[in-house]
């Protein structure tokens, strides 16, 4: 632990020395739980996004939307985020600070997150935990907190009630509308989305782990739960993923995907997909495999719309950290939507394979009464009527009329009917996989696995071998010397490499070359170029790899070519 | 005005059936002010987004940085923000519904931007203004508002007000500091970031152009006052732009960016570059560059921190608007920040030519007494007093130390000495030229400028002529039929597309080949591709270019090559 924790350390003054990762507003006296990408972290992180974003729409059957952050309370009411209190926070009677009631009992119980208030309370007084502040050990009974941000939208009268999204999910669902039009109509579909999502934290710690501001990314996959879905899970036919199933329905074991979920370990085999191509997700951007596992939700741990859900875990510095929950949601939050508005535009339309006939009762106009009262509108007020699913006793009624207005239904207008209809499908609510990626979390962890610590020459050396897809900075450019001319050509290269589409240098003049190459390699730059006095004869330069150190000597327009091909490694 | 008011309709009204901009949360009533990038419209954002960060981050001496939206009150206190109070409202005695005083003046007033509330409440009274609510004219007196969203971080005793951040550049701001490492404390150079920004606006009107939350993007460039820029213009040499001084300092007229700053129409040289570069920018994604046009601010239109602003504002459906700022913002930011907290590292190095020594008076710590009362860190008083600038003559003073201590300092410790010291530089606070552009704004005009309206056949026919670089979709994927195979070919040419990477096609199976080619451009595809019986035999599909109908038979791998490397058109 001693010895983790001191690599930790390291690692994370590095982030913030270098510019990757620092603690934000820090001239102001820094805010807990908020962090800026630096020079350094900005890029990788757009890239770590886009690597995501590409890495599902590439699936043909995905689009990317974007949804505002602030939300109208009415949304998250629907959602049930606003009645959700699944955190308890427990202060102290002496100092009045307030903790995370489960962060308390840590360590004295396997999984403090599916504790009830009571259970936390009893551990608390058993174990005399003591405040992490005063270090009093008496503390009020733990109460139940809504971690959302909230503001108001407008000024005045109009103001109303939002929070700041705890999730993307909803602008998702918000769009099933649109994205069922932009697929014309059929399903499965998908939509994903990327962006900042927000969580009131009571006491943050753990750096990049527990934000309250985070970078997201969620994909809402959108099925017919009545198609058996075709999964082609031949690519993972060799790789066994870690499982850890609840603990009530099995122990944890080795085993692929597709065996899983015919095996019902995966309860649902659109899960399971999605669990194998995060899995190719994770490992392309340069997590190791072997600290990747899938934990199956406790029923009393799972959120309040999951039907099953899966996290996959990183092992990391911080332990066993959640990264992705793959969530089945059923039709949990479209119903939610629904019954909240009565919009039934969150359906979706399943044919019958043969037309039924259905015998029913319909209320009809009698055309005697109803065209003298309604004239041209009588058409209207009839398809109304026959389109009534419920048969009203209760007269005068309401009735709205397709455009938009509508009527007032006397009981002496219309008559029961019984028709024979035919009738050709159903409108029915869609069910939902989520894949949701906690992108911070996953980028602490590429850089706690690509943070390479060695020796040199007698010194700690340190290497970040961060894939070069998503490295910040694809070459430093060094010239030898800052004179001679060495230094204008070592900029005009450096200009070309950055007008080069998807390409990024920085230029680094001064110190030792070796110094400079430590430099580079401090940050996981992936290659490292040197300008000296032969490139001023014959234009060549010589180029080094940061993983194994090889150089050789190249012309510029090579280089440059070879870099924006991504075939440089093959000249080595 | 007709005529152009039933185009917008028209084009807003496709945005929307389209899914490319929408009302968002509309199924929960929507919320004004607020929307969503549908299934088309976010990826055309997202490449409008990186279309902007790698255009400014091409120029090599500028990186990519990020920081939360969150933003705790000290940090706008600081910079101002807290205390601006640029907007006036205006509520309606009758019904107190509130109102922008310069909203309600429109029409009234050339620029009604520059009012000041009694000058506001002047034309109200003058004019008869009527509520556009209940229609009274009888108005509360015009009070200034502060338009940010608030909110809390923390809960209980810890909490704190935070606010929504209404602009990025305070993040880039805070990283001063990185920024300067990073660079290897040379400037000039310059960080950007691209994100949402919140105004909570009292009556959103006018669809994109005035938004509750919208995306931004802004450049913070620091450069060192006294050093002469150097720009290359002559890039520009043939291109007049359209300039509007301020109306005290000139009248419009047509002119180049080195010109203009030469003659000192544009104050500044490096807000003549980025004038420049960001006309290149506006013209690359697809702004019509005969409706560009530069309008210099008036002085009391002018931010708190600007010493000349220029703005590029675009013609579309709402005629003329703002949809770039480019603020010489002088030192105003970096100094505003060091006075609230005392911070001194948003300072640079600025070498002197030659070292200069000064005479100057210290105040020096007697050896006999300093000695035996600090001990070891007697060293670090010493260093720390003769560090002081101001002398004091008040004693005792508390005196901080470079290790974060302070200790106290009694008159009997010190004595003043008068001394000789060399002196090779000075620190200072470099100024700050920042373009910031509203992406969203400069989103509605690309659209708005490549909404091409015509007829078919008699027919109106709507084209949308994207720049293919920003394009939300690149090729649309048309079987003729789905069946005889040719629905399987076209879905395995379209899986191998959004396979590809910067490449993203969509499948359209059903409905006359003409229609569906109307519906791929009515968004702008660039490339349609057509899978018919030819392809079975050989292979060969049709691919259409949307810009002229021009069509030829290709073999799917020769065209996503051509795709993948943007060099479809040279194949017609």
């Amino acid at each position: 632990m001693d010895g983790s924790h001191a690599r930790l350390e390291r690692l994370t003054s590095m982030l913030r020395r270098r510019g990757v990762i620092l603690p934000a507003f820090e001239i102001h006296g820094g805010v807990a739980g908020l962090f800026d990408f630096g020079p350094i972290g900005g890029r990788l992180r757009r890239r770590l996004k886009n690597s995501w974003l590409e890495h599902w729409m590439s699936q043909g059957d995905i689009v990317e939307i974007d949804s505002p952050t602030i939300t109208p309370e009415s949304v998250l009411i629907a959602s049930g985020h606003v009645g959700e209190f699944n955190d308890h926070m427990s202060e102290c009677i002496s100092c009045e600070r307030a903790y995370r009631s489960d962060h308390l009992v840590d360590g004295k119980h396997p999984n403090p997150d599916i504790l009830t208030a009571d259970e936390l309370d009893a551990i608390i007084a058993e174990s005399s935990i003591h405040c992490p502040s005063c270090g009093a050990t008496d503390w009020k009974p733990a109460r139940p907190m809504n971690l959302m941000f909230s503001t108001r939208i407008g000024a005045m009268k109009g103001g109303r009630t939002a929070y700041m999204r705890p999730e993307t999910a909803q602008g998702m669902f918000m769009l099933f509308p649109a994205l069922y039009r932009h697929f014309r109509n059929r399903l499965p579909f998908g939509a994903v989305q990327s962006g900042k999502g927000y969580r009131n934290e009571i006491s943050p710690r753990q750096g990049m782990i527990r934000l309250r501001e985070f970078n997201m990314a969620e994909l809402e996959y959108f099925i017919d739960p009545e198609v058996k879905p075709q999964h082609d899970f031949s690519k993972w036919s060799a790789i066994e993923f870690s499982l850890v199933p609840d603990p009530e329905l099995g122990q944890p074991l080795k085993m692929g995907p597709e065996q899983a979920a015919t095996e019902n370990i995966i309860r649902h085999p659109t899960v399971a997909w999605f669990m194998a191509r995060t899995w190719d997700f994770l490992v392309g951007v340069g997590i190791d495999p072997s600290k990747i596992r899938f934990r199956q939700h406790e029923g009393t741990e799972m959120a309040h719309y999951a039907t099953d859900c899966w996290d996959a875990e990183i092992q990391g510095s911080y332990g066993w950290v959640e990264c992705v929950g793959i969530a089945h949601r059923g039709c949990y939050d479209l119903a939610a939507h629904e019954t909240a508005t009565g919009d039934k535009n969150l359906r979706a339309w399943r044919p019958y394979d043969e037309p039924m006939i259905v015998d029913k009762t319909i209320l009809a106009g009698k055309g005697s009464v109803i065209g003298p009262v309604f004239r041209d509108k009588a058409g209207l007020v009839n398809t109304a009527l026959e389109e009534l699913e419920v048969l009203t006793s209760e007269f005068p009624f309401k009735l709205s009329l397709v455009d938009g207005t509508s009527v007032t239904i006397e009981e002496d207008m219309i008559e029961e009917k019984r028709i024979q209809s035919t009738e050709h499908g159903e409108w029915f609510l869609p069910h939902v996989v989520e894949p949701a990626f906690g992108i911070d979390r996953i980028l602490w962890h590429v850089l706690d696995h690509a943070f390479d610590e060695s020796e040199k020459g007698g010194e700690p050396y340190t290497v970040l071998r961060l894939n070069p897809s998503i490295a910040a900075i694809d070459v430093a450019i060094l010239p030898l010397m800052e004179k001679d001319g060495l230094d204008d050509l070592a900029n005009n290269i450096h200009q070309t490499i950055c007008a080069t589409k998807n390409l990024a240098s920085y230029y680094d003049g001064s110190g030792s070359i070796g110094r400079r190459y430590a430099r580079a390699d401090e940050v996981g730059v992936p290659w490292a170029i040197t300008i000296d006095h032969e490139s001023l004869q014959n234009g060549s330069v010589t180029i080094r790899r940061r993983d194994d150190g090889k150089q050789m000597r190249i012309q510029p327009d090579d280089l440059v070519a070879a870099l924006a091909s991504d075939t440089i490694s093959a000249l080595f």
